[in-house]
């Protein structure tokens, strides 16, 4: 905390994301609140954190000692004066969809203090979409949080209006929270992970999709000759294939290409079935020990 | 060698891959010929094949015992009717041309036995672009190697022409020289691993062409999340930024695609300094200890 000067974080969206960085945010000794505008949203968010905690903790995010604390400066409000009247700083997991996201922001704008920096955990978008809705574009970039119990490494994107105090104060709090940021100098949809994982995993799913090969010899062959413990089919399965083809469908039909709309429609036939991946116990491969991970799948490469 | 009926090999082309695969061949027992049109490439390769065959020995892709006997089965040709009448099994690596490749085996269709196998080490082509000309298409298929010191990983590609018994042939070569097959059921210019490869370091280069993030920064993303010993730039630094340089600004003209030309245009300031990436000291890092391997390049991420 003694690198940064903010003290209440707000938590706009009670999703899985949007708890995972309160928690974050908690363990680092920030009054954090999480405001959802669906009371239920809040009711289950309130139901799921203790347990998100622990499995942070689990994942050695922090010292299990800093569970309580972090709970105990977590509070819930579906009340947007109350929630934002004194935030010194939002970190926004709503809905990706940038009407919604511009009315949010616009929203808490004028209950904000005037000092407020509003960051947006956007996975798709870029800031300068909706830097202007928000009605303090300099004092706004994205921040975004790539799976908090796998690692700390995040992303920082200024638009071409973020003045460099709010960049400063962003970096204070990434270290407050003891992230790692990845700074983009230009904004990039995806940032800079996303941008290879998708290319990377589109380029699998387009092997499969065409039918050159079988999954099973596309993660082996990424995995056998790099020594990789996962291939691509092994990753989609661990962040879920709903969520895999919703993005490639996304982007399918944004750039109108014909490639992704053959990807979606074969991850498509795995979620209409409901095979979702780990999750679920079914994906391409069947869990809990999936076949990349048996002795078997590399046997004869060395 | 109990699992393949043939027994004496004809590699095509005296470079480094082919040298490489000859000598592997050598090591499981093959009778091997090498073959190059230039009896100058064949004076540097029989100076060169003792150094290749130590080396792979110390990547034990072999034992260390074999390497006499190895190099005592290879022999060294430039005359294609002594090369090629009694061989059983071609595999090609003449420079990266189909009118070239094409020529070459039509050559040497008229000298071997109606039973030998023609294949193609190619790495960007697909054999149905010069399997008519091959003068036995039935015959002719892609045995593709990767980098033959770091694993025994090959694609096998065949076109709709090649015959079953073909492809079982090939089958049962893999098996003798030790190397497991990714057979692909379809043609695919770059055949798995490097379809993957290539729009994966498409994606990173297309990052730092456009100055989204550093090189530094785009390694440190992959390498973070992943908890990967190498990022993309790491990866080209050990291919060799000429030969990245090559195979991109080729699919760019090829596909006329203005991202892949500006990536190109960004590889080419390295390669025009003559910064080549490890073997010349210098690409991406600096070697012997690049960065990217020290302790202090991921530090703070966990």
């Amino acid at each position: 905390m003694e690198s940064c000067e903010m003290k209440k974080v707000l938590i706009l969206g009670a999703g899985t994301m949007g708890l995972q960085i309160g928690v974050l945010c908690g363990a680092s000794g920030f009054e954090v609140t999480i405001f959802d505008a669906f009371p239920e949203a809040l009711n289950r968010a309130e139901a799921r954190v203790g347990k998100l905690a622990h499995r942070l903790a689990d994942h050695n995010r922090f010292a299990r000692e800093k569970v309580a604390g972090a709970l105990q400066r977590i509070r819930f409000s579906s009340d947007p004066e109350d929630a934002g009247k004194d935030a010194d700083f939002i970190n926004e997991s709503v809905p990706e969809d940038p009407r919604i996201k511009a009315e949010v922001f616009a929203r808490f704008h004028k209950i904000c203090p005037e000092h407020t920096i509003f960051t947006t955990n956007t996975s798709t978008l870029i800031p300068s979409m909706i830097a202007e809705a928000t009605g303090r574009p300099d004092r706004f970039l994205a921040l975004h949080f790539h799976d908090c119990e796998t690692t700390n490494v995040v992303d920082i994107m200024p638009h071409p209006g973020t003045s460099e105090a709010a960049l400063e104060a962003v970096r204070g709090f990434c270290t407050a929270i003891n992230h790692f940021p990845i700074e983009l100098k230009k904004e990039q949809p995806g940032y800079v992970f996303n941008t290879m994982l998708s290319e990377w995993m589109g380029a699998a799913l387009s092997l499969a999709s065409k039918g050159v090969a079988s999954v099973e010899d596309i993660d082996r062959a990424w995995m056998g000759i790099f020594r990789s413990r996962f291939g691509p089919f092994g990753i989609m399965d661990s962040i879920g294939l709903e969520t895999v083809y919703k993005v490639t469908a996304y982007w399918a039909g944004r750039k109108n290409d014909p490639r992704g709309q053959k990807n979606a429609a074969f991850l498509k036939e795995y979620v209409d079935r409901g095979d979702l991946g780990k999750k679920t116990g079914k994906g391409f491969y069947s869990y809990p020990e999936p076949e990349y991970l048996s002795k078997e799948f590399l046997k004869g490469i060395y």
